[in-house]
């Protein structure tokens, strides 16, 4: 027998159809970002033990990315259908240690790949049908990246509208909101196969960093955001009551592994 | 009863449902183009009875475009899986009257609005999915629109590839080829209810013009493309014998109509 | 030049490109119909000039339909990707000359093939994303053909749910509803090139025929149905007021061809 | 805070969310399986160190599945884009502490619910795009369960055709293969979030036990198969070299959990 080489499965001789490549990735795209406040208590009925509520512990980001992604090499960038994908992700806040750290609570991708890399970082991804307005810089079909530029973003799974939400640059400014700015802190969880009653096969807090990050003026602006709701989703419960901000930036980073935070042995 | 209303199908009291709306139609998008020599006869067994081969006439381009688009008022923008489409389509030349015209002999969108719109325009569209690398301004996942930027491009229909492209930016240039340069002439056709045998229903040559173009500067480079076969397929017919050029451009530019050339009522 | 040769476009050398082979069509597949009332202002608004309104001038059906489709010769069945569409209308009533006619409001399909067959029909296709629970005869994930079996069939179009119903079997039955029942009388209509203030290029009037028909049994129950609305529907006008019936069956059919019933040359 | 609920990601208060819901799944499909042998040691290359040889160390199973799933109370059956999905799998075998086991080495399935149900069973599942001829009782459009029906089988993944597969059945038989037909012994694998050097956070090897079985007759036949390369793939080193059987079969089974076989703490 040989050793099973791969970054993930499926696991081979050569490691070679691993669904995900090792790290690094690089990250290239375009950022939606709207925040606002929701009722506390809907972001810290959200938080696991390990974190404390944040201060202003309401806000909310929700944020869409068009992105391309490589691993180092960049061979994906000339097979376009595996570097292209898209994202809408909900951020909430809590506290760690007495430091404020970012969560993403919901999310959804577009891709395979992404999805598993998603999980692998404690992302809790599913598929969805993602789209977001581009700015252009010819023609009638598009905004352009100046005050008046207007945009549209939506989310959809399972056949069903959830997010919908549109933007209006009013000018630039120098931060990029508050909600989506620290360490991601995120639980990594599978149960095991004997299922749900029995102590979880992976429960981790884990943080990650990313480097070579290089961004472009940041467009903020006027928003709206509608939530809808799904059988198989709940994401609404964070409904919006107050509009804190809302941002659009190009940017590149590079994703360079984590940190395990904790590791629990007890039940989940 | 009302009269119906609707610029195409299906047509209603109101008119809204029409999966077209009305003229003018808005276009701002990225266009690849590979254009290539192959067998002059493969492009000559091509051309309606109305054309004349052109001169050169193994030239054949090969498009690809990222399109945002939408109509007057631009609703569509804010909702941009209603906006965003993406094709590929091949271009050979003919002769009309003396005049050197062009052809879209095969064609794939991603988009029923954008389908039905070609089908409008005489364009032979089907379904495909289709992508294309794009520039990116910041970070490692992307080309920058600059000497050494590479690009890859794809097309597939019925989960079976059927071409793919790079290319490699060399410069800019001040030409972005000649193939795809003319006036295009469009067959629309459709065949009576009453089947093959009897004189098509609708058997017209067009031509339409575009207003309002807007375009960047023209990357020049180096390119290589596969076309591979399928069993529905055969535009792997018009195989590459030599490169000719190879060009990346922004582009912005309005649907205005067209004229009707000739319109036949023989069998088609 | 060659002659250019396909049932439709695109038209080439060998024909083999044609979106769609020559008649005949054959179909297999599995039939959802719910029978309501809506308000007759509604359906009649959906008449063209040529069809008065029907007795019991309301009565609408709305279909699901899970296909198989092949030419002759059944190619399409060993490359099921080629095969297997799902679609989804609603058929109205009127009075042609006396007699009762269905005539197909609005449908949405699931492949390009199929789209561009129901545009030569007169059927106004539309792209969607359309799902019907399917009997099984083993375990516990799908309903028996048999009292008490439930159904489920849903219907969204760009990232929107359009439709859902239920169906509840509770017998059998000798008649499978009246709206579906008769002839169709399908427009098929194109704008001249020109735009919508010119005659159109193609208006007429079409009936066609279907062959070979099997069936099995006709399974009737209780059903229940939701429209929702979209920026680009109206479907949603048709809204039910009283349930006349729902049944679901197997059948198979062959498409041979049709007539062109009227011609018209004024402005559509 | 509240208690984090949910039997996967995303977890939160009410558990919803989650991806899955708990155990048990019921299933309801039909199975094509084509039975193969290929050069012994491209098999176990594939085998994690726990595993010998089976005997007749080549022999492979490439199995397409058409499923509707559900939990319990089969909410997903009313709501069919939950509840239908396509997967195609490669099963290999293998010897654990002398008793001859399963194991499937590649998988592509079309739904995410379905790829992370996979994933927490050991599955290396990807998304793909899959077909398999239904078999019909009605009309010319399909096959039928008897002999001289001829069923067609395609994947594809990242816009390429991947296998394709045809089927003729011949007649019946009472034993479906012998390649699936053990206990399934599956690796759960996820690097750590420090990377690939680092011991990785889950690694072990574990059965699941299938409960409820129902099945019709076992339909046998003649087939073919073919398997193509991807830059992303290595399914096709299991190259076939001699068929053994193909088999067509509908069944029903719930899965009722599994048992962790083997935990590692080392590098994976």
């Amino acid at each position: 027998m040989a050793e099973l080489e791969g970054f993930v499965f499926p696991r081979t001789a050569t490691g070679r159809s691993s669904i995900l490549p090792p790290p690094p990735w690089h990250y290239s795209g375009e950022l939606l970002t709207i925040e606002y406040r929701t009722d506390p208590d809907r972001v810290i009925e959200l938080l696991p033990d390990a974190l404390e509520p944040a201060e202003d512990p309401g806000a909310v980001a929700l944020v869409w990315a068009d992105w391309q992604s490589c691993s180092d090499g960049g061979a994906e960038l000339l097979d376009p259908v595996r570097a292209q994908y898209k994202e809408v992700f909900f951020v909430i806040r809590g506290s760690y240690r007495g430091e404020h750290v970012s969560r993403c609570a919901y999310i959804w991708v577009d891709k395979d790949y992404a999805m598993v890399r998603g999980h692998y970082q404690g992302y809790p991804k599913k598929l969805g049908s993602i789209h977001q307005t581009r700015p252009v810089a010819f023609g009638k079909a598009g905004p352009r990246l100046e005050p008046g530029g207007r945009f549209g973003a939506t989310l959809a799974a399972y056949d069903r509208r959830l997010a919908q939400a549109s933007f209006t640059i009013t000018g630039t400014t120098d931060t990029g909101g508050f909600v989506n700015s620290h360490g991601m802190y995120h639980t990594r969880f599978l149960p095991a196969i004997e299922g749900p009653e029995a102590p979880p096969s992976l429960h981790e807090l884990v943080t990650m960093k990313t480097v070579d990050v290089e961004a472009g003026p940041i467009y903020t602006g006027d928003a709206e955001l509608e939530l809808f709701s799904s059988p198989t989703e709940e994401f609404d419960r964070l409904a919006p009551k107050e509009l804190i901000g809302a941002y659009y930036r190009q940017v590149g980073a590079t994703f360079a592994g984590g940190t395990t935070v904790e590791t629990y042995h007890d039940r989940g």
